[in-house]
């Protein structure tokens, strides 16, 4: 993934130097809890997208700045709640604030940083950036109440609404926007709108994907998170339309305490009837709607890597 | 207090009805849980200041609505993930979204309605509004992680500054921004920030006080709560100086788990030293210099509004 972002990579660890300085704090538990995710790692995807994005245009790294500083900022918050309302210890690898300072703390620094990416984007001039960033965030919170009221239950239009609202709304904001920010108009920004979605639905469903082929080691989290909380990705509802065991399958899924027996059959299930090469071959779709959005955009080096980070999306393992 | 608001009532009950509105989402829980939060009650105190604030320039409720939505719903969006961290149950008398809906449903409620509240000053041609407010709640976390470190001490330095971050911005935001919203200059907008910071700091002070001396029935909770949860408030902190009987109230503020015959205690050591009284006594100075700041203002029937509102606070018994 590393190599794809070549013509970025500089400017990426520029980004990167300005989001430590920006979590800074007087309050020196939020600057500790803010710098420990900060150096959990992280693809920065959310950034580089707005980088790449505004390649297109007329590329400007001071204008650029602010803004991928709150899109990752925005998507570390919704990482700190996620984690105190599921009560996870472990990211990427490694333990989470929560489970190092407790849900309070989290809770406190995901609203800090969410504000501090506001005040950030609120220095544009165009009102466009503030705007679509706030809508964004709605949709994310209606996302995981989507999330919430679609557990335990395999519906094909629940997940797909809910991949929208939680991963694919984010994308396709920090490509619009990575344009917006350098001034260009809405027959570069809209196209880039369309690849980001595609892009994220199709990143969302490889996710889910790997969380029930993945190795355990690379995906830095136990796999079968998903099944064992009872949300339903799009393997699963695959798997209960096809496979021979799907009446099993379905019993497992409904226990509301499940042994790591269960999920590991659960797994085998899903693994065994072809469920998880169908879901690629959807994420594929998803994929080839994003390259071909890229057609109608300026024939520079930077349309070959964006459709190069859409194909590899496919083929990553973690 | 109602009655002093006579001059906007009409147009508070109007963003009342938009807050309604602006709550829906297709989410029906989410709905739900704004409509219940809605529903709770509340004073509106921050939409009322930036209502009267904007009668010192060109009142124009259209350009108020969309600030004064947006201060309610970020007051309602911090209640929300309070009640989480703090595991309360019960606010104003009624049961909390957590205890109906439980901590995620609370937390991501929260989220919503902030986001919400960006979306609405994101309309604002004068960037200044949304800054200010992101602003503030990047303080306003802040705010929460100084009460955490300050557990358990009786630090009147960590006092103020908490109290400042918590309560005092967001009331002088609303009085200020009121005024930015209808285009006022700062020889307007200043006065009216300090104003609203003054009287933010003498409304948590007898907050505070109605924490050790009110009726429970008034109050809608537990007396002593800061206490049991191990938040040292002005009073006890006046109490701890002043008290023939320091040291055994130092004790019970130490222990992690209190009876309610511990608090009890403590109460009446608090309530029978003229701790509560003196806590009033540094309110009033507060009130004192909020009344001074509306010197400058233009003389208009609002700036007694502003006046008794001043004066009202530290008559208040709920």
């Amino acid at each position: 993934m590393l190599s794809l972002l070549d013509e970025i990579k500089e400017d990426l660890i520029i980004v990167n130097m300005e989001l430590e300085k920006v979590v800074e704090s007087p309050q020196v538990l939020l600057a500790e809890t803010s710098r420990h995710l900060l150096q959990a790692g992280g693809k920065r995807l959310r950034p580089a997208f707005a980088l790449l994005a505004a390649k297109m245009f007329r590329y400007d790294l001071q204008k650029l700045l602010p803004l991928a500083m709150a899109l990752e900022l925005i998507h570390m918050a919704t990482l700190l709640h996620d984690d105190v309302v599921d009560a996870a210890d472990k990211r990427r690898g490694r333990p989470t604030v929560r489970s190092i300072w407790g849900n309070k703390v989290s809770t406190h620094t995901g609203d800090f940083l969410f504000a501090k990416a506001l005040t950030l984007v609120a220095e544009y001039e165009n009102p466009m950036i503030a705007q679509v960033l706030a809508q964004t965030c709605v949709s994310m919170s209606e996302g995981e109440l989507i999330q919430m009221s679609g557990k335990y239950k395999p519906d094909l239009r629940n997940y797909l609404r809910r991949i929208r609202c939680k991963t694919a709304l984010l994308i396709a904001a920090s490509c619009k926007l990575g344009a917006v920010a350098t001034g260009a108009p809405p027959s570069i920004y809209l196209p880039l709108w369309r690849y980001g979605y595609f892009l994220g639905m199709a990143f969302q469903i490889t996710d889910d994907v790997l969380d029930i082929v993945a190795d355990e080691r690379k995906l830095g989290k136990p796999v079968g998170g998903d099944l064992r909380e009872g949300v339903i990705t799009l393997p699963v509802i695959l798997a209960l339309r096809e496979s021979p065991h799907a009446r099993y399958l379905e019993e497992i899924i409904q226990k509301r305490t499940k042994s790591d027996r269960d999920i590991a059959e659960a797994i085998n299930i899903v693994r065994n009837c072809g469920a998880t090469e169908k879901s690629l071959d959807i994420a594929d779709r998803y994929i080839r709607n994003a390259i071909r959005e890229l057609q109608s955009l300026p024939d520079i080096p930077t349309k070959n890597t964006l459709q190069y980070i859409a194909e590899f999306i496919k083929v990553r393992s973690f």
